[in-house]
């Protein structure tokens, strides 16, 4: 999948001496021979087209001028899209999964478009009646129309109860009449809402008969489709210029008096009638799918943004040559260096952990929406728990790994034309969007807490907490610290325990003291963050020691996959050593032993590096990165990308007559 | 120093309720009653300027724009310097020093000129003979010419032997010929390089009389002074567009066969005489002064910017509302939430441990250069160790700082308008610059390893490392865990030495059993890194307590700082508890009493957490920020920087006309 440019020697030299076959990597990644020639016919598809060549590298570009830069080219993808499926006549889930992370490394720093996939198709799908479905799913799908999602508003974030867009049904004209009542009610952030989409589903507080109903959505048209202007009393623009993601054009949206018919509001459950009357769902949760899904889904992303990252980080730190490690001898590798290897290979490994657990989580989460569908709810609270805190862990740990990365290549990481700091900008944005971090560990802490009342009670545990039941006995299960898989496992869970136990310890005192339930929360959460860390944490290790347990590969390729298990798990528990000295029978000398091990692995995943970052195959249209395309021309890539900065193109800049000179000439 | 618009009632509320005088800490940090003034007045003076106002926020500029805007503005700033020195006669440098950080805070993203001053004048003053100095001195001093500093290669970064740029002597012409033999001797990097800067001090390898003779320093003339053009031979340009920092115009330069006089050869140590002969100097190290001078002054540079988070995430969490605490309740502050109290104090406090550290390694510079004078090197190799480990702890800490004040203020820290990204980004490029982090960890290692040997054989030891004198005896001096300030500044002490021994163990055992000494430390190498990060934090936290041993302020605020100095010591013990469980005899009881205590502080230095960053006295145009302006109107300035956005000035894009209707039109 490289480009043709002759490969740098040192490139070649890591990819002979490979112990294993990058390509049998990239079809297990891909789930298959046939998945990994359907990708590739997909990228190629997208990819040859010379229309999605930048005229001038987009960083170059006024925020003006990336938007509409961005918007030519996501109509030459989507017009290509639409081509694509008229061939094929259906659209097929796995296929749509690949052409969607596609597109989303073609439009790099954002794709205004998306929220219409992302959001509205499946709202649609998921809260509309059929008769509303009739009317609004094909136009989406067509894209006909574009739609986004408003739910945050300028005051408002992470807790939607707080939302002030307020949606007043009137029966004599059968409409809703939508307002925003105060400044902080304007919704803030959809993503296209700027300047491009003309529909939204629009979360608001909703009254009829003059009795407040709760939060509902609704469909609004926001600009005329012939004109684009925006219809009377909807106020609408783009909020402006951001750390990453600035092709999003995330807009801002106020209502005067807004009308829309009563067919408008989304009532797959809950229903407003012609005179008023409110019909209330028989199980509010059912609206809440989509939002898990889609922070599920962010395992899935952010893995691969980490993968691009590693791969940008380990290509080049095997063709930059520094220092010297012997007198005399020429510069080595930097890859060469433990202290590199110690800042890449965790993250490399890092980034098998949440692409397992994000597969994982996947699986789960269809279950449990088919089991909804059935009216079975048992489950979801445990979706609800594992999809907050391991959103919340592996977005961190993302973030860390893409910096990580970005600071390993020096200063080069710091140049846009690396890629490395629009990787992070997009990891990072995950930090806080669909639930900021912090929130969502409280929310598992609170099922933590649940659950932890239930050990205690010996009632009947969901799988991925039962490991509380040990702890509950006050014994340590295994005291083993041989340093085997099954044991590190084991002694995760036990920190996890162990500190969900000391949370509920201390909160149940505090109370016994007399403080509040409220306030003893409060106090208590920074420990309770912690715990549901540590439980996030102990599930990542899980699945990633079940995952190659399970492996149906060469022995080759198993024994690199067992080897960045290894390194991950002994990794993160050396990073967290205090909690295991505080809570396992971990002893100092097993630390050092441990701390050997992890050395040991980093020299033994050395000469694969480079062939485990192959493995992912990312096209170098895809990677993006002077210091990580396929064939480590660095130096070449960077002249050649500071050649096209319009500042080049004259010898004298303008300023130097206008400005500078005078400035220079006059007199002290 | 507020602006004039009315003050939001939360923040109103903080600062009737703060129980100290934060104009009595402005005071202290300022160092004294005259020398606020003296800042305010210079502030007023530069920002008074309604040329200095963006006429559209730079943000939304293109790469070229910004430059010139930059170049305009920093025209504007560097005239009114000149009528200021006009005014004043002399230079003064602590005036002078104001003056800097107050046009780094106008020029907000970096500053094309200030190499000029940061580099070129103290390296002329440094490096050149008295003769030189009359050549070039006044002329970079009045801004007649502009310079900027070459050091780093496209392929060739902080080891500086490996520098690939020549400079043969031709005694017939009594020129040097500079040339760079391959791209990756192509300088890169230096700021003001592209488009601004005439002159540069290039850093190259010389030869004369056939013979190699080391690395040495250039004035050389890039462009013509009347037109600005290069100079024949003169290959430039600039290197494109970066994570931040981009109005510093980082550029490139090579030189093919570029003739420079020999009396550019900066001479003040080593010289070349006519016939080509090398007289070297007497002292190699003299000629590396400069760049450990800038290395302690980026722990005052960083420490300020953290300040500046730091201001801007608790003046937003004091007027953010969010969430219910307690059910009917209205949205608390989030500054009233436990998890956000523990993201943002310890940082707060970070920024007093660096800016009291920095001072007294600036003191600590001050007099070693001035023993280098008498021609004393004695305390230069600990003013190095001391200089290059904390640079990398200083700016990681600050780094870590910053991201998460940004995270901290969720979505809308995000936003550029947060200034919060830009300060992120200011910091993390001095984790790389001026010596990269690791690099310079590894160098304090090897001094510690030195110390080790001396304090195994029984020798004297410079007061820095005289605390491994304990570790040697194997006693661990005095194991009180009642957590006093004292018991735990020995604690990190302790940990220090400990890690110090441990690597040193594990490199002997490795090379007794056979390894070379340098495969040796570079296996250990995860280790030594870990040993001078802990030496590094040993000394911030000995230097916060030993500042406020020494204050002499008001009881008020004294109590203020000591609360700030006991969250920092524990905070910091507790994120690496690990190695105060192996290393001391700290029991995990004592560890769940230093995380009361730590919440405790949370909770006493709450109510003063606006009244200390108002303490900062950041005036509003130096914040430039939504969310951290004194009055705190954080909605109503978000929307007002929204409206400026270019964007926002048409109600439909043409891009909607030309690309998007035509795509939205096209049938499936």
């Amino acid at each position: 999948m490289g480009s043709r440019t002759p490969e740098n020697s040192d490139l070649k030299k890591e990819r002979r001496t490979c112990t294993f076959n990058p390509l049998e990597l990239t079809v297990f990644l891909d789930g298959g021979r046939k998945k990994t020639k359907e990708r590739r016919d997909i990228e190629k598809y997208f990819l040859s087209d010379p229309e999605l060549n930048d005229p001038v590298p987009m960083d170059f570009l006024s925020h003006k001028e990336k938007y509409e830069e961005t918007v030519r080219k996501a109509c030459v993808v989507y017009k290509k899209l639409k081509e694509m499926r008229k061939g094929t006549g259906s659209i097929d889930i796995s296929r749509e999964n690949i052409i969607t992370s596609v597109i989303h490394s073609i439009l790099k720093d954002g794709d205004p478009f998306s929220l219409n996939n992302v959001m509205m198709i499946p709202v649609i799908i998921g809260q509309a009646t059929p008769r509303q479905q009739a009317m609004w799913l094909q136009r989406t799908i067509n894209y006909e129309i574009i739609g986004t999602y408003a739910q945050t508003e300028l005051g408002h974030g992470t807790f939607i109860r707080g939302l002030e867009t307020t949606a007043h049904y009137d029966p004599t004209t059968q409409e809703f009449i939508l307002n925003s009542p105060t400044l902080t009610s304007y919704k803030w952030w959809p993503g296209g809402l700027g300047q491009t989409t003309n529909y939204a589903i629009v979360v608001a507080q909703l009254y009829t008969q003059g009795v407040y109903r709760g939060i509902h959505l609704f469909m609004v048209q926001l600009r005329n489709e012939e004109t684009h202007e925006p219809l009377p009393g909807i106020k609408i623009g783009e909020i402006g210029t951001k750390l990453g993601m600035n092709n999003v054009n995330n807009g801002f949206l106020g209502f005067e008096n807004v009308h829309i018919p009563r067919e408008h509001m989304l009532m797959k459950y809950s229903k407003v009638l012609e005179d008023g009357s409110y019909i209330k769902s028989t199980n509010e949760k059912l609206a809440y799918g989509g939002m898990t899904f889609v922070r599920v889904s962010i395992l899935k992303v952010v893995s691969t943004l980490l993968a691009k990252a590693c791969t940008i980080a380990i290509r080049y730190s095997a063709v930059r040559r520094q220092s010297e490690m012997k007198p005399g001898e020429p510069e080595p590798q930097i890859l060469d260096y433990r202290t590199q290897q110690y800042k890449l290979f965790p993250y490399l490994a890092a980034s098998f952990a949440l692409k397992f657990t994000g597969k994982w989580l996947l699986n789960i989460c269809t279950e449990v929406f088919s089991e909804l569908e059935e009216g079975k709810l048992e489950r979801l609270p445990e979706l609800h728990a594992l999809s907050c805190c391991l959103k919340a862990v592996c977005t961190t740990e993302a973030a860390q790994g893409a910096e990580t990365c970005r600071l390993a290549c020096g200063g080069h990481g710091y140049m846009m034309c690396s890629n490395l700091p629009s990787l992070y900008g997009l990891i990072t944005a995950a930090c806080t969007y669909e639930g900021e971090n912090t929130v969502l560990l409280l929310q598992t802490a609170r099922y933590l807490m649940k659950a932890w009342q239930q050990a205690v009670g010996g009632m009947a545990m969901t799988p991925t907490v039962a490991y509380l039941k040990q702890a509950v006995s006050g014994s340590n299960g295994t005291p083993c610290w041989e340093g085997s898989t099954a044991c590190i496992v084991s002694a995760f869970q036990q920190v996890a325990a162990r500190k969900v136990k000391h949370s509920a310890d201390i909160m149940g005192q505090r109370i016994q003291e007399g403080v509040s339930p409220e306030d003893a929360w409060n106090m208590t959460s920074v420990e309770l963050v912690q715990c549901a860390e540590a439980h996030g944490r102990a599930i990542l290790v899980e699945r990633f020691v079940a995952a190659v347990a399970e492996l149906n590969v060469s022995v080759a390729l198993k024994t690199v996959l067992a080897q960045l298990r290894d390194l991950y798990t002994i990794y993160t528990l050396l990073r967290n050593s205090g909690d295991f000295l505080m809570y396992t029978e971990m002893t100092p000398l097993d630390y050092c032993n441990l701390q050997n091990r992890m050395e040991t692995l980093l020299s033994e995943l050395r000469p694969n590096a480079v062939g485990i970052v192959d493995g992912f195959d990312f096209h170098d249209d895809i990677i993006a990165s002077t210091l990580g395309s396929w064939d480590g021309q660095v130096y070449d890539r960077l002249f050649a990308a500071a050649s096209k900065s319009p500042l080049n193109q004259d010898t004298v800049n303008e300023s130097f007559h206008k400005y500078l000179k005078p400035m220079l000439k006059s007199g002290l």
